[in-house]
């Protein structure tokens, strides 16, 4: 029997979508296409097409085989992060929601040992997100909430979001917040790529630090919060906050808790493909805090997430961390046997 | 006699500045009042304090005590980045920056053993900062330029200060960039004192991702630049990029040098504070790249930058390297006797 790898940070896109709700006028409503060839298919959005997909994304038979190939046990299944349509008005939004999030837990019910899933709210409406993450945890029993790193440019550390990150915590939702709409889109020049490639950590560094300079962990001890691709340009924040922490008496008054401090108490995944930034990672946020990710199925993927682990040399003690028990505890599962 | 320790990154700004051009309008033209105390003094912008400092800003005595204290024997003055005024018209701009580099060189020439100067250059104009680099290093006699990362919300990359790079490279001049006005503020909840802390590292990183992606360093070989801030966020950015690179055939056709070669022709500061932070930059950088740096003498200011180097546990010849021998190398200065 394979030892356990769980890996956190995998997305779904449904086969088909639903249409688009009756008196809508939303211009972003997604829409599934037919692609090229039987086993792809086309996002489209607004009439373009968004992204093109494999069956990856949604057939469970396809990414078990995959899991098997690459070592990993169980999958947690998020939404392809533009699935979240902050953009739209959150009751249009919140039927999207709600169709992925019981495309999700059926998935899960089919097959409770290969995948958990984190639901999408909309989180445009606090109130409508905090009724649709209760539907998500007591009535479909999904593991936690995939968020975005900020919400129409607002940033998740802001106050306005405090009750749903309380409502995560009273649940015991995971909430895993993934990169979206960055900011620092105008810095970059070159290809379109360069959006995802380099304003993604970018902005979930910054998203990170919102949630420090407002003490989201001192607040809400328990809750259990994750970022995407290793917290981004997080690590390299960290210090220079942290120094600055110390130098001026009032951040010291508004941030009660030390930075390096707060920072060890978020989850982050191992989507860096790199060892030496692994090994920062596992120094600067400790080895409590990382988990596996590789953003299944998509084309920047990293394809050997569980080999990754193995390049830190880390003791086994460490790598079992890593690979599952970690993991375990975000999400709120009982220990997987390894 | 101290080992040579040359610190690339301290400020200058003049006890008095010029007055308003006859017919400018500028609004943002900046002037000195009255501090508190006999050696503190405002900057004065738009009517307001924008920042009070001390007379270590003008006061070559001051900076030398200072010097002496820290262990550093040679420092590097460049402007306080915000006289750059890249946001007014740049005739006035180049008057102010005349002013700054005339003031600057009278330094340099009065103690040229503990000084060294980088020029302000109107780049809001690039043939009119051309001009101003060239009166610069051939009737001033500085070593090198201060720019920002960006110039009214224009990344250095973009291809219209292609010319400015090539006439440093031309003139031997060396190039710093300094974060300015930095993207991502809105994603910033908390003090204004965040700007500077997080917004401007995340903005470094995006800068000089933009020289990579668009190549700077493969058109010009023989270019010297520097990034402050260690580089900022790119030691987090540069893995993915790396990996974008590898695994997307039109990325590489666009940029034919491997990102994290092309990393390793770029200098840095060590103004981290953090020595887990300096081991990793050194890992990633290449211990040829990395100079001292410090913010001398604003109040974030690293406060021993030489003893900082020691406790990377590096080996003489790389401290020697991180102390003068890459400074000596990017100002074009002859060798230091260490």
């Amino acid at each position: 029997m394979m030892p356990c790898a769980i890996d956190v940070h995998t997305h779904f896109v449904p086969e088909h979508l639903p249409p688009l709700p009756g008196g809508s006028l939303e211009k972003t409503w997604p829409s599934m296409a037919k692609g090229d060839s039987c086993d792809h298919r086309h996002v489209m959005v607004d009439g373009v097409v968004y992204r093109t997909v494999t069956n990856q994304c949604w057939s469970t038979q396809r990414r078990i085989d995959d899991m098997r190939a690459s070592g990993v046990t169980h999958q947690v299944l998020s939404p392809m992060p533009e699935l979240l349509s902050y953009w739209m008005n959150a009751r249009d939004a919140g039927v999207l929601h709600r169709y992925l999030n019981e495309q999700m837990a059926r998935i899960v019910a089919d097959h409770p040992e290969q995948f958990s899933a984190l639901a999408a709210v909309p989180l445009q409406d606090v109130d409508a997100a905090i009724l649709e993450l209760e539907h998500a945890a007591t009535r479909l029993h999904l593991a936690g909430v995939e968020i975005g790193t900020n919400v129409n440019g607002i940033p998740i550390g802001a106050p306005q979001f405090r009750p749903f990150f309380a409502a995560a915590e009273r649940l015991g939702m995971a909430v895993f917040v993934h990169a979206i709409r960055p900011a620092g889109v105008d810095r970059l020049v070159g290809s379109p790529l360069l959006q995802p490639v380099l304003a993604f950590p970018s902005e979930v560094g910054l998203a990170a630090a919102s949630v420090i300079t407002t003490n989201l962990m001192t607040a809400h001890a328990k809750l259990r919060l994750a970022f995407s691709h290793g917290g981004g340009s997080l690590g390299l924040l960290l210090p220079r906050l942290q120094h600055a922490w110390r130098s001026f008496d009032s951040l010291r008054e508004q941030v009660p808790e030390a930075p390096f401090d707060q920072a060890r108490r978020l989850f982050y995944d191992t989507l860096v493909y790199d060892r030496a930034t692994l090994l920062y990672l596992l120094s600067r946020f400790g080895d409590h805090s990382l988990m596996i990710g590789s953003d299944y199925p998509f084309t920047i993927m990293e394809h050997d997430p569980v080999g990754r682990l193995a390049e830190t040399a880390a003791g086994a003690a460490t790598l079992s961390k890593l690979r599952s028990q970690n993991a375990d505890r975000f999400l709120g599962r009982r220990p997987s046997a390894s």
